[in-house]
């Protein structure tokens, strides 16, 4: 009876997937699809899973101590020095729940529960680092709460056949180097990822080797293609994170399971005219490179809205004016512009466009287009069948209330799903804030979440 | 002969200001419209000014390495150390020019020359502070010229009837602290100007006073309005300074002289919204600080435009976006606006449309107007007769091609144009580019403005 339903499950979740795959992505040997439920219990595991909340809140609460701004704002950058105390702090967490620790060159951590079978293990895992005033729940849900799910599997007798391991990504945030998912994008040896961080410098033309030196990464001798792994090193990876959408909590829902990461892209604009000063040149002789980013960033809202599409999303999160004195014309502007969708073609064309208007405005306004730099543009992924199934069992199995959606946000896991089958689980955020101070997820939410999360990490292993 | 011709200029000149008058400007005592003129040698001084223009090009080069940023930018923000060398520069530069040097409580900076008369001193300077990335001539040109034009009197054999005042005033930029001419405003005991000096912050929060401690003024004991001085301590003023516009280069005239000065104003403007995740919030959700921000600058172009005259400029010259972060939605945006007019009235008018739209945008985006606070909004200021008449004179009997205009850009004479009649001497700079490291004036420009500065001085003065 359940074996049927859960095959009739699994044929409407295929169907699924078919649906939300319009658009390229990556494909990932097929083989994957089954490495999973190859091992999979379908019934009910039968363990029983103690999250200790008030514990996990309160390392939440501690990590969120490591801020360059006061709280409740959390302000992380990597390789900063409350970056590298959150670090300390993880590997310390890792190690008291039994995992052994690791990091590789460029600093993701890794922390692992050594399984009795050979295969490729089950990575579950998240990132730490926050952009600046954001909050204290992104990232930081999946790796503390990856790691009191090892807790809770190990209170509850489990023993694991495939290795568990949990990973805290190095820069998930793109704040200081311009692209976010360093350490997921260098583990999949993603293209040409090993030059871009090469030539990466941030805003203080620091290069993202000294920042990563002056961290203790990229040691005497390591080099950043170690970073990468072999496929066969995982066979599954989940990652628990807050919505950052209003969704769940609109519906009322207690878990969502991911079956597709919309697809990123980031632009960085640059507009140079004259300049001058504010009072002595007449309005016919400006060439103002502010007012032009002004226009562009318009640009942007009217093309995403005009894709027709809810799932298209635009934004110019980065706007800034040189010499930037009120008495001064506006001599160069520099913006960095997101534009997302879960359909690959759709977002491109919207792409397209901002470059159209982008030419456009600098001729009509008689600017110079510095530089139109596509920093990244990322295919969509799907999720494993195998994660989506194992979770969605386990939310079943748990009695929560639970969907099946997209994720509108890009996490470590876009970049996971291109070495083994990837799947997400979400819990509901407050009003979908992130981003922002007053982010926040309930105890009660975070604790369902990980529960889910260990009794999906226990199917996937398989038991000893 | 002379006399008549001289007498009917006098006239022409009044007919002028009567046509530069438009809108609302400060009056001084009428009484003072004579004073320059009453000692005044009408004919010519018979002096020979001898002006050194490689050692002061040398100088200005000097002053120039006082600075924040690599040349050929200048940055030097009051109060900062580079702005205390460079006033330690001045005064070695005051005193060599056996100048008797004093400081007031914000430290505008006096050099004196002692006249036989016990009346009013004859006032010239400008600043040497300078916006980031800006030039090294404005400002520079009117107090290391004005004291180059002193080197040159005494070389020729004057002896001043009135003293001569050589004056470098505190902060003509308003980049610290969001309003400029500080140093001159508290001369002038300008509306309020303690009480805003009392309240200012800087970025930093960073309060004027701390600032001014920190760079050794307001001494135990000394106030602000200690710095305002008695309509009767000058007889006149007269500043040298780079046309910061392209009409002397362009119609191939030697000097301006200034008949009026456009009346600024500056605005602030704060807008917040409930930002977000710039991949998980959908676009019919958001209300994006940052959008509002653009329109607003845009909305600035188009009032600006619709006012009819050439003479209305607007600039939004600082745009900020809070978070800043490529994948967040701007939650909080903040603006500085410059507006001016040589008619005062219809540049508030353009103020007001402004405010209107702001408030029109809110509503719209469902972002909320923070602030909108008009920081500054000064009358425009005609020149003193007697001033520019002795300007005038000089430049005939120096045979350089002259011209009246006027000055679009505001300056310390400004101010100093409340407590006495005032003058501005303006040479031409290449394309009129100023607030940018490209900046120029010519060794020879600089040399005839020098010129014309110390025959004005001796005429303004009267020889003993």
């Amino acid at each position: 009876m359940l074996a049927k339903a859960v095959h009739f499950f699994l044929v409407s979740l295929l169907l699924q997937w078919n649906g939300a795959s319009a658009g390229k992505f990556e494909a990932y040997p097929s083989a994957h699809l089954l490495t999973g439920s190859a091992t999979m219990n379908f019934g009910s595991s039968g363990l029983s899973i103690e999250v200790d909340a008030d514990a996990l809140s309160k390392q939440i609460d501690e990590l969120a101590a490591f801020s360059d701004t006061p709280a409740p704002s959390v302000s992380r950058v990597i390789y900063t020095k409350n970056d590298i105390a959150a670090r300390k702090y993880i590997k310390d967490a890792m190690r008291s729940a039994g995992l052994k620790v690791r990091e590789d060159a460029i600093g993701n951590i890794f922390g692992r529960w050594e399984g009795t079978e050979l295969t490729g293990a089950i990575g579950t895992g998240s990132h730490v680092d926050a952009i600046p005033h954001a909050g204290k729940y992104d990232g930081v849900v999946g790796v503390l709460g990856a790691i009191e799910a090892i807790r809770a599997l190990r209170k509850s007798g489990f023993t694991p056949r495939k290795s568990l391991e949990v990973i805290m990504f190095t820069s998930e945030e793109p704040t200081r180097f311009g692209f976010g998912c360093l350490g997921s994008r260098a583990m999949a040896a993603s293209k040409n990822i090993y030059d871009i961080l090469e030539r990466a410098v941030d805003k203080d033309n620091i290069s993202f080797s000294e920042a990563a030196k002056s961290a203790g990464y990229l040691k005497e001798g390591q080099q950043l293609k170690d970073v990468a792994v072999a496929n066969a090193a995982y066979s599954g990876f989940v990652e628990l994170h807050i919505e950052q959408g209003p969704t769940l909590e609109n519906e009322g829902v207690e878990i969502g399971i991911v079956t597709a990461i919309a697809a990123p892209a980031s632009l960085q604009v640059d507009f140079k005219g004259d300049g001058g000063h504010a009072g002595a040149v007449l309005m016919p002789f400006r060439n103002d490179a502010g007012l032009a980013a002004a226009e562009l960033s318009l640009a942007v809202e009217t093309h995403v809205l005009a894709s027709g599409s809810m799932d298209t999303v635009g934004t110019t999160g980065v706007l800034e004016l040189h010499p930037g004195a009120v008495n001064s014309i506006p001599r160069e502007s520099h913006l960095e512009i997101d534009v997302r969708d879960i359909d690959g073609n759709r977002r491109d064309i919207v792409v397209e466009k901002i470059h159209h208007s982008a030419k456009e405005i600098s001729k009509r306004r008689n600017v110079i287009l510095g530089n139109f730099k596509v920093v990244n543009q990322d295919p969509p992924a799907r999720s494993g069948a195998a994660i989506v199934l194992a979770a969605t069992l386990a939310s079943q199995e748990l009695g929560f209330s639970h969907k099946l959606m997209i994720s509108r946000a890009y996490h470590d896991s876009l970049f996971m799903s291109r070495i083994t089958p990837t799947g997400m689980i979400f819990i509901p955020c407050y009003k979908g804030y992130s981003h922002r101070p007053d982010e926040y997820a309930s105890k009660e939410d975070i604790s369902r979440g990980v529960q889910v999360l260990a009794l999906t990490l226990a199917k996937l292993s398989g038991t000893s």
